[in-house]
């Protein structure tokens, strides 16, 4: 069964607002088994519509709607339906009675018009409705399947998971396995080249490969009939050898974002941090402190940006800067050492380099970054020369921050 | 004229991707007048985008595609859209002669299967591609109009400022006006109720609010002919009275970040800024830091997480803690006072709160937040409640540091 994504909407063809509803439906379908061919975006006009459902039932077996199940005038998606399936709407007493419930709830009257929200198309199946107030609905006959899901992802969702996914279960013979990893330390182009054998040509599993600076992840997608399928046979397969050629950079199977992780291990060995930043100007901090239970490890940042404050708080040598600059190997290493004595941490790091766009100069480049990682043991200091925009540069000094972090932790574990 | 886009990739069916070539588009073609109806989204297969670009010929007078336009066997948009006119592919040896100079510049050989990308609709205009390889083309008949696009937007951008707009300008007698603000200090529901009687059934110019966490933008937009036309007209009137009715808080005008228009007030009024953070945990200085040249005026940053860090570092006293806690009125003014002393420079601010989603209790519940704003002249505190995740109670804590900030610049001008 081939599906189209119906997203309705007058602002989602403003420069504003893109249909997000539809990455989490082609995401679901897909662990059912059912292949989206197209989405669409129209707006809240009954004509374009019409004709936007006429079109798909031609192309596809089943259709979803999202969005335009409000009660204003503005929201035709209801009536658009039951017009192009020639089927009258009914008004659902019930339906106006939980509506009604809804909003004495907080203590507020139903507005009149929301009495729109009660009209089910004949033959229609209502989809109860948990958070808000339009219920979903499904309609199928020997030509059509069509679900008709509100806009709002805290409403659609809940429809989906708990209605949907189980009516669409019995169309799908196919069944969806996907194996994902996260990566650090080495650049897109190195894993393609690591990887290239075993990936390429492949359609069934096939691989995906998405990349944020610092960051690659790999997914691997295999399509089959449940049980001993052959190709899902050989997406697990795929998944250990592809795993096999990088598992040294690998630093999650589930998707758990890299600050998490490196949280739970820093927990595990009962190890604090502190960090001194110059050119990531609080990102490395904010970063580690958006996982919760982070004050745990993370004792303090200082965000030494002038000369005065590395002196004065990190007690960074003023000869070291007049010397070998403020954006030196050496200022680094203090840096971090600085830190690490000041809080009394096991782990402290020093960031110093050149955002850009403007401070560079021939000998120090925009992009030249010094990231120094001090321990009880030993204090290390890694040169970068990174590309791209001021938020880039910072955020790949992060990255490369936490990888050395990462590195230093797992080779003790 | 109407407009469909079309966006093409089978990477954009996958939850992964979404497509965000056609908020550029949809914003391009508004100015020239004219309004897209619909978005399709397809993969790379014939039959799919075969049926896409037939039913858009249907309902539409103009179709864009992005997409598809590379060298392998993946790349079927030439190839579908001259089947669909019934055309002939003509290979251009200039085209391929010009993709061997842009391998050649980069010391590298074409590879054979580059040479698809020379295969030009017979009828169609060549669209030179200035950054990548692969040409656009613009082909037109009495039916129907269709530009075909590269997907990347590098490459895509500049063929639609350089080649298309100016190509579609004769088709449109329309123009459209956008003025736009930003307003911090109010909530959503506030701006609504303070300008509904302004706005309320406006089609005409007609007024799109979008918000996000302290922060709403409104953009009022109107169609007509140029020059003295009635909808421009009164689009520049309900500018101005939205303008009036909000002007207190409206920051900028032209889409500027709050913390460029803020850098450029200290920049002015030569004054500079330390921070204190604790349960923002350096997104204040991180944000602030965001805009190059920001080391003019930003002297220092402290992420005290710990209370040692609060006492050590910015000489916030122990009985403080001890009597008030780490999250209070008291001890935000002292991080406020001390980073302001410590960095010696006119603005100190501290924020301490709960970010959650752990650690709060009955009378210190998650959200609760206070920001210290301090100068040579006065120290104030806020208390705020916030909701919402984590990362969100971060960036409103941020946010409102930056807002009392603002007002303070603003009310010195």
């Amino acid at each position: 069964m081939r599906a189209e994504i119906i997203a309705i909407g007058s602002e989602l063809l403003t420069p504003y607002k893109t249909d997000t509803n539809s990455l989490y439906l082609t995401e679901k379908l897909l662990e059912t088994g059912i292949k989206t061919d197209y989405k669409t975006i129209v707006g809240d006009s009954r004509e374009t519509l019409y004709k936007a459902v006429k079109d798909a039932s031609k192309r596809v077996q089943l259709i979803i709607t999202t969005g335009g199940l409000g009660p204003t005038e503005d929201d035709i998606t209801r009536e658009v339906v039951a017009n192009f399936l020639k089927k009258e709407l009914i008004l659902h007493e019930d339906i106006v009675s939980d509506i009604k419930k809804h909003f004495s709830f907080r203590k507020l009257k139903m507005p009149e018009i929301n009495i729109r929200q009660g009209f089910v198309i004949d033959g229609a199946e209502i989809i109860k409705n948990s958070v808000g107030t339009a219920p979903g609905q499904w309609y199928e006959d020997e030509n059509i399947k069509i679900a008709i899901l509100p806009g709002p992802p805290s409403e659609m969702k809940p429809m989906v998971e708990n209605f949907l996914l189980k009516k669409l279960k019995k169309y799908s013979s196919f069944h969806y396995k996907t194996r994902s990893m996260r990566i650090v330390g080495l650049t897109e182009s190195a894993v393609e080249e690591k990887i290239e054998d075993i990936i390429s040509g492949l359609k069934n599993p096939w691989v995906n490969i998405l990349a944020i600076p610092g960051q690659i992840e790999i997914n691997i997608m295999a399509r089959g009939k449940e049980g001993k399928d052959e190709a899902l046979l050989k997406g697990e397969e795929v998944f250990k050898k592809v795993y096999d050629r990088l598992k040294e950079h690998v630093f999650t199977l589930q998707k758990d974002k890299f600050e998490k992780v490196i949280g739970e291990m820093l927990l595990k060995s009962k190890r604090d941090i502190a960090v001194a930043e110059s050119c990531t100007g609080g990102l490395l901090a904010n970063r580690i402190t958006d996982i919760s239970g982070s004050s745990a490890y993370f004792e303090r940042g200082v965000v030494s940006y002038s000369n005065r404050a590395k002196i004065e708080m990190l007690k960074v040598k003023q000869e070291t800067i007049e010397k070998h600059g403020a954006v030196s190997k050496e200022t680094a290493k203090e840096m971090a050492e600085g830190i690490r004595k000041l809080a009394d941490t096991h782990y402290g790091i020093g960031i110093t380099g050149i955002a850009g766009p403007t401070g560079g100069t021939m000998e120090k480049p925009v992009g030249l970054v010094y990231i120094s990682l001090s321990t009880p043991e030993k204090t290390e200091v890694f040169q970068y020369r990174f590309i791209g925009r001021r938020e880039k540069i910072k955020w790949q000094s992060s990255q490369q921050a936490l990888y050395h972090l990462w590195k230093d932790l797992k080779g003790d574990e």
